[in-house]
């Protein structure tokens, strides 16, 4: 037997003897050591970089390694050789070392994310690259490319019973004669050969997707670091068709084509997406092998090319409601040729791929506690739970919290009143508008609306002004702007009174919107405690907010409105891109693919439709919240207004603005 | 426990006991009697009918069973109920019985073939038909159409984890709604759902195409029955980029876009053909599930998109060795979106997968008989062994037996000659041509070249006519056309001599034709005995002769020119189309697909180029047999000439023609 000497590799503490003169990257796989490598140890790629160590046995002595040999020291690949830094490859071991892995040289490097609360990515892609010198082929040995290539990546990589998609023999051809016999392959899901490039190659990217019925978001990322290379963000042009998500599956219902249009409208936009993404990282559309996609049932159907129309109307049936999984060219997107989509599965017929990506990325089944995960849209899509139970459900909000069904509502866009914050004592607004910088009382916001006008006011705007309204007092319980006070500010309004927030243009808040508005939140509110009551819980312990809205709006006014549950406004908070950071972890990561799916198939799904304890909460929810007894958070820092008694009359100061 | 009654089925022999009341459909199942049904035992689709039969122990009884019911006596289904037979799933059992399942209600029925030493096709397809009730979604049951659709086919099918290809949703969605709940689906590999189809549907077809250099033929099958439901053939337009593949390669190698060119001529000639068997059947290119082609080498890498050139020189290595499965769209053929392709393996370089087909379909490994199997093209593929052992190579035959390299050859085409007989006394010759029926001593044979003029001579003429030279002391054994005889027959030609076959137009046997002949036939009976060798036997037991040429060459003159191996006359045939039989074979059963890939993966592949003892055989192949000793069997109906001296000269009459 050889004379040994002993290995211990840092962070993972595993240690063993190996032979002398053992490479470090040999030492490291005999051992279950997590050291990456693409082109098997020939000193191409770089990914095996290992520092020597030291620990309280060994002390750090370079004469236990084998100097730098040739390949080493002439060493130029895609990734650099760090200052002290080994190629494990090349690096023997002559004596007892303690060999540290950095973070960047393992195969399942983790891509940390901010929140403390969400666990870190651990890079996992589906496909994975290998590099492999093939035997040449000769003459008398019968043989072929294909059988060639499938006994080197047997015998250098352990990859046995690998398939070759047919469609990769023509490349396959062209690249061995290129490479000279050198070629890296890309493999799918550990079985499936899609890809060979000619000689060495170290980049695989991807593309994540969250298509918003008014937004198509998308992240270019590369696979084997993880890295975010570009970021794109462009509206969705199916808008031409209608603003809100029902008003599309109208249109596929009215026209005969309409659902192709709607679904060529939105394929063209996630190609043309694509393009710029790959522009921007300077990258090239061939490099990118996965695409994910999420978004809300409409949107999933619409890009999948599936009739939206059954989504509309009871029983709300998906056609499917299982993670997708089809070739990037059947979406009409250009990729590799091989390219492969992967959609995450719709959780119910109004809880789409997006609710199920935000729940991968926020995590509630790995929390002890109770979350409320809520994204407003047409359909609040509103799921909770924790480490024991997760249930999820849609609540018919309707378009009013995306300004719609508002006298003066709109989109949220430049120049729609964003912010509103209403004097108690002078009934006096202050406004900030999107694409401003500045209150209403600045004086640069005059400045700033000469080059963006106010046009409107969107969906939190609304929010927070019917919410100070209330607090002002203008605005009872029940959710009447009460005629009784002498103000300039409230002015009649056919049979009821209205509230003048802007003079010019002139933006009313109508009886009508504080009525849209109410029942809005009463559904939504409904629909959470609907989930309390199937959990058994009175209370929940976080509540994130979701999509672009979730972001926008004021945790607070959202609970002074009764949007949502009582809970400490510091576990209140907006989710980011929740269903975006989603889709990039099922980029990323085939266990995060796993997960997904096992979840979306646990969670218990709630129709609000059938229940009849939704329309009992949703009735006593109509109401504007005013006793401290619900809302007993809230209540440390919003002092709710008193019981509203009638005839209360205060006189006002002229208004400005 | 209910009352029971004894259940005979014939011809299975399979008995047991079942419940009365028990319908024979179930009955058959429970006992794994081999009875079919697509629509699982709904009275739609007729294909479980049986007889009452009766044994020794049980007489034929017909109250046994029940009597016809409602959907038994309506029954109007795709498949006639024929006199005396019942609906296996409507008729109930009521006494012992024996129940007889004629072939065409088995599942695995056999297709009959007319050669007693080849085996029957158990048909068996990729692909099979389930027709489902789908329960309808109901609101507030969190379900899909496909997860209804795959409850259902488990339920009711006892399918488990079968797969939806995603661009099948679309369809579902449609068929679904259009059958209202009931759909048929195609199921492939007994895993993917490929098709779905409204309510009942019972007719899924298939091609298989034998893509030959000069003739694409195609056959449109009923993958439920196997019939053959229409035949087309026509030809490869690949011809106009050169008569034989050598050709054809070096256009793809000399022109920067040949091989494309190449590949979407053929391609576009496969899918017109599909268009013409559709249309020739009344069938629906959409029900076309499955395509199965073979071919040479140098097709199969043209039509699968891949470069031919590698197949042009040493080592002469393949793309792929293994069995091609592609979707059909992936080939531009139109068919059912999301119908499949399968290319059987070639063997090795110069021995294609129409050789694989072939070796299926004649299956020398079923055989105890050493059998030698031949394609004669460019390229002779050469196939020969028993159950014992079975080995191929090729044989650079060259084009002389297409007629290419003749003086006066042609493309077996109308207006070649094709037979030839030269009186041994007066050296004068009788011709037949291809498109004619009459020899030229027949007065009708005039009136016939008036339509259809002389044009040429063919491989099987060129054989005929050198070995019947050589019989009539004309050609030596060394292949020399003796000017020593005096005829008129007998012409100078430069500083050799030709014999006159025919005068107008004029059309001579030169000796470089001779030679060409020589050279083909050595190198393919060279290749053979490298085999024999291999094998190590001196003999063979039969001989077959495959593809057009083999069928249309007389197996006698074969021998006499001495192309193969001596064998009894009677053991020596023309394969009929092999390859496309083989291809046939594949299409109708995945069992044949597992056969012909595990005999492909067995063969020995010899190549004959490296293969010093193929350069002897060939050398000694050269001349023309003469010794009976090495033609024992031929020896006994044709008296082989004696050694032939030098001027022997003899005085002939004046010719004719």
């Amino acid at each position: 037997m050889a004379e040994q000497a002993r290995v211990l590799f840092t962070p993972s503490g595993r240690q063993g003897d190996v032979d002398l003169g053992t490479d470090l990257l040999s030492a490291a796989r005999s051992l279950g050591v997590d050291l990456d490598s693409i082109c098997g140890g020939r000193g191409i790629c770089g990914r095996c970089q290992v520092q020597l160590g030291s620990s309280k046995a060994v002390a750090r002595d370079d004469s236990k390694l084998s100097s730098p040999n040739l390949t080493e020291s002439n060493y130029q690949g895609a990734r650099p050789l760090k200052e002290g830094n080994r190629l494990g490859c090349q690096t023997q071991v002559h004596g007892d070392v303690v060999i540290a892995v950095p973070s960047d040289s393992q195969v399942h490097r983790q891509v940390v994310r901010k929140r403390p609360e969400v666990p870190d990515i651990d890079i996992n892609p589906v496909v994975s690259l290998h590099y492999v010198e093939v035997d040449s082929g000769e003459l008398g040995e019968a043989s072929s490319d294909q059988r060639r290539l499938l006994d080197g990546l047997a015998e250098q990589w352990g990859l046995d019973s690998l398939k070759l998609d047919a469609s990769v023999l023509a490349d396959l051809q062209l690249s061995l004669a290129e490479g000279k016999g050198a070629v890296t392959v890309a493999v799918h899901d550990e079985t499936d050969i899609t890809a060979v490039w000619p000689g060495f190659h170290d980049r695989i990217l991807g593309v994540a997707f969250d298509v918003g019925s008014t937004t198509i978001a998308g992240h270019l990322l590369d696979l084997e670091s993880g890295d975010v290379l570009a970021t794109h963000g462009e509206m969705n042009p199916q808008i031409r068709f209608g603003e809100d998500v029902m008003s599309r599956v109208s249109y596929a219902m009215m026209n005969d084509e309409g659902g192709s249009e709607l679904t060529a409208a939105v394929r063209q936009a996630l190609d043309s997406a694509i393009g710029a993404l790959a522009h921007e990282a300077g990258a090239n559309r061939e490099d990118i092998l996965e695409v994910v996609l999420v978004g809300n049932p409409i949107m999933h159907h619409l890009f999948l090319g599936l009739d939206p129309v059954p989504l509309g109307a009871a029983p709300f049936e998906l056609a499917t409601d299982q993670a997708v999984r089809i070739e990037a060219s059947d979406l009409g997107l250009a990729t590799h040729p091989l390219g492969r989509a992967y959609v995450l599965p719709c959780i119910a017929g109004h809880v789409g791929a997006d609710a199920a990506a935000a729940m991968l990325s926020e995590a509630p089944h790995r929390s002890e506690a109770i979350q409320l995960l809520v994204d407003v849209g047409t359909n609040a899509e509103i799921v909770l739970g924790n480490s024991q139970k997760i249930l999820s459900a849609s609540s018919p909000t309707g378009p009013a919290f995306e300004g719609a069904q508002i006298s003066s509502g709109q989109r949220a866009a430049p120049g729609a009143i964003e912010r509103v914050r209403v004097d108690p004592a002078t009934l006096e607004p202050r406004i900030k508008i999107i694409g401003g910088e500045h209150w209403s009382d600045e004086d640069k916001f005059f400045t700033e609306i000469e080059r963006t006008p106010v046009t409107g006011i969107c969906g939190s705007g609304i929010i927070e002004v019917i919410a100070e309204l209330h607090l002002a007092g203008v605005i009872d319980e029940a959710g009447v702007i009460r005629g009784d006070i002498e103000s300039d500010r409230i002015v009649a309004d056919e049979r009821t009174f209205a509230y003048v927030l802007w003079a010019d243009p002139e933006i009313l808040i109508t009886q009508a919107d504080v009525r849209a508005v109410q029942l809005a939140k009463a559904a939504l509110y409904a629909g959470a405690r609907l989930l309390m009551d199937h959990y058994g819980t009175a209370t929940v312990d976080q509540i994130r907010l979701a999509g672009a809205f979730g972001n926008h709006i004021d945790p607070k006014y959202a609970m002074i409105l009764g949007m949502i549950p009582d809970c400490e406004l510091d576990s209140v908070s907006g989710a980011g891109n929740a269903a975006g950071s989603g889709a990039i972890m099922a980029l990323l990561s085939k266990d995060a693919r796993s997960e997904v799916e096992a979840l979306v198939e646990q969670v218990e799904k709630i129709e609000t439709a059938t229940e009849p304890r939704f329309q009992e909460h949703f009735v006593a929810a109509l109401g504007i919240p005013h006793e401290t007894a619900d809302y007993p958070n809230l209540s440390k820092v919003v002092e709710l207004p008193e019981r509203l008694g009638a005839g209360t009359a205060r006189r006002r100061r002229g208004r400005r603005g």
